[in-house]
């Protein structure tokens, strides 16, 4: 896989929904195992003045969901995937910009993952993300079980 | 208390975060039990024409939280609102403009989160919220904790 062509399909794709867009994030880091979006906090900033929850639990299912797509694509599967639960923890407030990065869970396994949506058509597993304050604690926490169906 | 006016406070609320005012929300409905916001599909939709889950997320967080604020207005209070921990679960595609509701979950009480915060300063309580199908099927649930913090 050309990994700069396809992160910049995945920029292309998140910049083509409007509400994603809004968001002004980019992708600031890919190594294969995590995925890392950035946001600017003056886009995002609450009645407090700190980070809005909803926008740090948008970025969190959407560099899970960016994780995922890359992973599908580099095992050359074309698939959509679909956020089906999330749980998330407001840990502290974020007076920075938002950095929300995703890695598998660690009880989940991309080889399986890829080898039952290849066998079945479908397959589901589950995600961790987080937004680190600039300290390095976490401000929130995100884990999600993700779905992918495959096209074609 | 002026209803009206306390829902005005509270749109003028929503519209000061710029997050939120770039989701076009607007108060659809209050009876002192449920809130429900509006918004309008064509800001929200994914890549796949139906409406982007974090933005099911942060609306049905707004619902909940707005609903906090107008009991504790209600009540005489002045206090900082955060939520401190939510599950979604996405249960089916939405093709038609988001519409998310909240209430108190049925374990809850206001009665008693309001005299915890007089009488503490600080209280939690959890609510519901759920965005419908034009069918009536949920398209999204929401179950969150939220933490009020008195003021003065």
């Amino acid at each position: 896989m050309d990994t700069a062509a396809a992160l910049a399909r995945l920029d292309a794709y998140y910049q083509a929904m409007p509400p994603v867009a809004a968001m002004h994030l980019r992708i600031s880091h890919y190594d294969g195992q995590r995925l890392r979006l950035h946001a600017p906090l003056a886009r995002h900033v609450n009645d407090k003045g700190c980070a809005f929850g909803g926008s740090l639990g948008s970025l969190m299912t959407l560099a899970a969901w960016g994780l995922v797509s890359m992973r599908l694509e580099a095992a050359d599967l074309r698939s959509d995937v679909y956020v089906a639960d999330s749980r998330i923890r407001y840990l502290a407030p974020l007076y920075a910009d938002l950095e929300a990065e995703a890695a598998l869970s660690p009880e989940a396994d991309w080889d399986e993952f890829i080898a039952t949506l290849r066998s079945r058509g479908r397959a589901r597993t589950h995600l961790d993300a987080w937004v680190r304050l600039l300290e390095g604690d976490a401000a929130a926490e995100f884990r999600g079980r993700f779905v992918a169906f495959g096209k074609g």
